[in-house]
């Protein structure tokens, strides 16, 4: 264990880049250099954390973590040089979350596979990890068989520029105007729609698909049954989720409740006199994953219904990464 | 079958009164006599379609039909007089959707039971009413054995008061003020939260309830399982749906598109090339329930899941309303 690290932040500048800074501060993270790095177009910016520098394979040389905080183009270009410099590259992007070997890590749930990784370790997609946050405490209990999500997810997560889209288009549609989609594909001021992740041959798109194989790789899980419907919602940087969560037998529901009061990263909100649930207003910010409204499906003897929000940003991504870094000190 | 016939309206001036009006215009209901009745403080209101008169139960003399758009507590009120005086009670509320004997009807499902009233036909719940049209011609391939349900529930649902709420509040936190939350219990603006009906013994909120019960009653199956999450979502006018439907068996998903696309009261909206699917924004005014991303279920085989929007006030509401009327002429 080393005193001092030596950090990179690929993508500084994005919406997860920005927060995993701010965290590596607010968690005092042992930061000796920090080397922050963007595309050509963002060089030379100056931030509260240092000046953004072009991305170059030397800069890896004597790096400890470099955290991606860019799209899976970029993090495919410089995995090699970044893992070739002896540096673990602990990336937020899809591009390496499947790859056999490459640890996919919620540190609550599977914090110990982050320790056979082999140069990368990939941070979940961030609907998976509210989701998994939720599901692991239970399935300590008794095992889950199949899991029926409804996700209302943030603007948040199509970065900054959705998130001033939804402002901004919502302030033209309040005065009147039409709304003009550039970002996003279709109206989301006052609106929503299924989320515009690519549509693959099996009828569910990217998004609702990570939901099912990611989760499926983070629990050991390969036979995990996950029908999720991913939907964007015109709400700022927190998602919520409708989780229906079958077993092969019944849970009994305070059980349930007891496991997710004490469980690692959730925070239970449920205040059933006066219809108080975890809402994103409330969820953004926070660390923890608020859970709440735990009840027995009625529709299903060995179901129970959950409902969840969780910043997109932070335990979404830029905490879990940070996290990560953190088991690896 | 008469050639006009008189007709009241009992809560002329609500989101649902309102638009009830403009639907017998543009469906020209053969209407003689408009009598348009509200509560005290609303007496002598002009509106185009006549000038509020308070309620008083020699006004139902003589009307065939009575439209009622206002809460349980009036439509409870006011049933026996408009009933005594011989008109047709076509009720809005959830007074007496329960009730036995008490015709509950979507005119596209189970018309032939508006029929059999003694006085009283109840008008279902909007996100119940919804579901019901997206659900029934597939019950008739294949019976249905168990709906989940997740909605993504417009302002309007809770009047024209929150639709301006959310409008005006959106407009302050915009400006940078605080969210002042006074028709919803907590802030509508760039957030959400569940249904905040009251909430019941078994865990779920009465809204929630209703889409099991009535459905029971509409589809005349009392066996059916229905488990829904009902969510209140900053959008103005129309409900959004995610429905995953167990079947007995397994249903072809190109059959299920097939009937779907034949069936009356619904609109199959699905271009999976763009990602284009229904949508609040593009619902809001229409009279059927738009229907889409039709596909398999992944977790289930005996599961199929769909996506709907549709006009929370009109096919929710009046529309439903004055199709029950057309029924009965």
């Amino acid at each position: 264990m080393k005193n001092l690290y030596n950090v990179g932040v690929l993508g500084a500048t994005g919406a997860v880049g920005t927060e995993l800074l701010t965290l590596l501060l607010e968690r005092n993270f042992p930061v000796d250099r920090l080397q922050l790095l963007a595309s050509e177009r963002s060089v030379g910016k100056v931030t509260p954390f240092g000046t953004l520098e072009a991305i170059h394979p030397d800069q890896f040389v004597g790096l400890d973590f470099v955290f991606g905080c860019t799209g899976s183009d970029l993090a495919q270009q410089w995995q090699a040089a970044i893992v070739g410099a002896g540096a673990v590259f602990i990336d937020n992007s899809s591009a390496f979350r499947l790859v056999a070997g490459v640890p996919l890590v919620v540190p609550e749930v599977n914090g110990a596979d982050a320790t056979q990784h082999k140069g990368i370790i990939a941070n979940p997609n961030c609907s998976t990890i509210l989701m998994a946050l939720a599901l692991w405490p239970l399935h300590q209990v008794r095992p889950i068989r199949r899991v029926v999500a409804a996700t209302y997810q943030a603007a948040s997560g199509a970065g900054q520029a959705a998130m001033h889209e939804l402002q901004t288009q919502t302030a033209q549609v309040l005065r009147g105007e039409p709304a003009q989609p550039e970002v996003f594909p279709y109206p989301v001021a006052f609106n929503l729609f299924l989320h515009n992740s690519p549509m693959t041959a099996v009828g569910y798109c990217e998004e609702e698909l990570k939901m099912l194989h990611e989760t499926r790789k983070i629990f050991h899980l390969p036979e995990l049954a996950v029908s999720a419907t991913c939907v964007r919602v015109p709400v700022l940087r927190a998602h919520a989720e409708s989780l229906n969560i079958e077993f092969y037998e019944p849970f009994p529901v305070e059980q349930a409740r007891v496991q997710l009061a004490q469980a690692a990263g959730v925070r239970l909100v449920e205040d059933w006199s006066r219809n108080y649930f975890p809402m994103p207003l409330e969820a953004s910010g926070q660390d923890d994953v608020l859970v709440g409204r735990i009840r027995q499906d009625l529709s299903c003897p060995n179901a129970l219904e959950l409902w969840l929000a969780g910043d997109q940003i932070r335990k979404g991504a830029a905490l879990n990464a940070v996290q990560i870094a953190e088991i690896l000190r």
